[in-house]
């Protein structure tokens, strides 16, 4: 179990907290939306391998919901939250105010142009417009060594590499690998909002994205229309009132589209299934 | 005179220079275009007051410059700019390339989306597209405690105040009067366009400036409408063939026009002048 843990609201707070650490030591930073699993436990343990302390951020950003999501009933449990943190050794919670984040006025967003074009960014447009604000944001407030994302979210993280290093940012980007339950489901906060026989059938994402792995390994398909249409397949076999948002297979660093797999790609998807949106993803190669 | 000065070209070179100072005493970033005139030494000056090190920036930022504008011609003297600032007590002047500064792929921007769309951004619609960019990273790169800006650029000063109060850098942001030549004329790089018979009518946004400023004073004169035709006049009395773009009174915070001049009136205008465009601006109140 770990030592004292600090809980931080205020951003002037936080900014003098993090200049004195950055005086004694590197700092690791793990921006989450709280209601934390296993996945974001383990962001804090990869955090602590590689800095002296871990400021983990707890923050339902507003500006990456579109109106019609889900940010009104987004789960929360700040109490249980902090005691996690704890366990898993993180030194500092920053859980700033929204008021105070965005306060009257704000008008400051940063916009990666190319790449939040294409697959989550097609499907949710106003959705990184305020990714990369809230983050650079934190990245002010907290001047970070190191920055640690989930697998998870992942054009996510591709989005805020090209910003930390188009902007010069001197803070190092690490990818937590996709944490997930024993059949397979990539953990999610929104797993929450599913019932028993429900969750049975969100492993349908997990099981399409082994379904195209699987015809990749042993039959050597690479011509992606052909992937998709098995995923397809095995999607709405488990699940047959899934709605599929996408099924993309991309270059894991350009995120480009691709018609042919190959070493470097990645297969993302994102379903709806009863009224909840999951993603997942899995590099192919 | 002052002591040793460090020239950096290296971008990593710069951020691991600038940690280092940073754990000794407070920098303040004075970033410019170079060509420098009196009015940008003012800035290292007013800098030096307020930090220990003054990290000096000479970058002809290729984003601010619309197609049609003066980039390719824009005055350059790194070997004049050098001089000047040790002569002014610079300790470091951090002049780096642009193919580092803009890399093959660059694609992110910071967009302040309401102040920009007034006056030069109006006038310019790229402009601060390409401003905001290029200050985040001197800002990140360098991590100042102070940085400091000339009144001149009025607009830019407050859409880059926005850009730090949104994103929270953690920055102090300190405005340097304009300085101006013997007969009025605000001091800036392209004055260098002008012969010496254009430079003599160069002198007629200044005062275009003090003939409004006077008319409120003596006159009690208050609607922008009455200022701005007795504006006109002085400058079209000065130099027949200027071409006005936009003769502005706002609010000195947020810039938004008025059509009464009070306590918090500027008056911004960009005028062009035998081919050359410039600016100036006066507080009114």
């Amino acid at each position: 179990m770990a030592g004292n843990i600090k809980i931080i609201r205020s951003i002037k707070k936080m900014q003098a907290v993090s200049q004195q650490m950055s005086r004694k030591g590197t700092i690791g930073l793990v921006p989450t939306m709280g209601f934390l699993h296993e996945g974001h436990l383990s962001l804090i343990r990869q955090a602590k391998k590689q800095s002296d302390k871990v400021i983990f951020t707890i923050f339902v950003n507003p500006t990456q919901f579109a109106p019609n999501e889900d940010l009104s009933k987004y789960p929360r449990d700040e109490k249980g939250d902090i005691a996690k943190i704890k366990a898993a050794g993180g030194d500092i919670v920053f859980i700033p105010k929204r008021e105070n984040i965005y306060p009257d006025g704000f008008e400051t967003y940063v916009n990666c142009e190319k790449i939040t074009q294409t697959l989550e960014g097609k499907s949710r447009p106003t959705h990184f417009r305020g990714v990369t604000p809230i983050v650079a944001k934190l990245f002010n407030i907290i001047r970070p060594d190191i920055a640690v994302f989930g697998q998870k979210d992942y054009q996510q993280v591709m989005v805020l590499k090209k910003m930390v290093v188009d902007l010069d940012y001197p803070i190092k980007m690490i990818i937590g690998s996709t944490v997930r339950e024993k059949d397979g489901l990539a953990m999610s906060s929104r797993n929450k909002y599913f019932d028993a026989s429900q969750r049975k059938e969100a492993i349908c994402l997990f099981q399409a994205l082994k379904t195209a792995k699987q015809l990749i390994k042993s039959d050597s398909i690479t011509e992606t229309v052909k992937l998709r249409a098995s995923m397809k397949k095995t999607i709405k076999k488990i699940c047959p009132t899934a709605k599929i948002d996408y099924i993309a297979f991309s270059d894991f660093e350009s995120l480009k589209t691709t018609n042919k797999v190959n070493k470097n790609t990645i297969c993302s998807l994102a379903v709806k299934l009863h009224g909840v949106r999951l993603i997942d993803n899995m590099k192919m190669g």
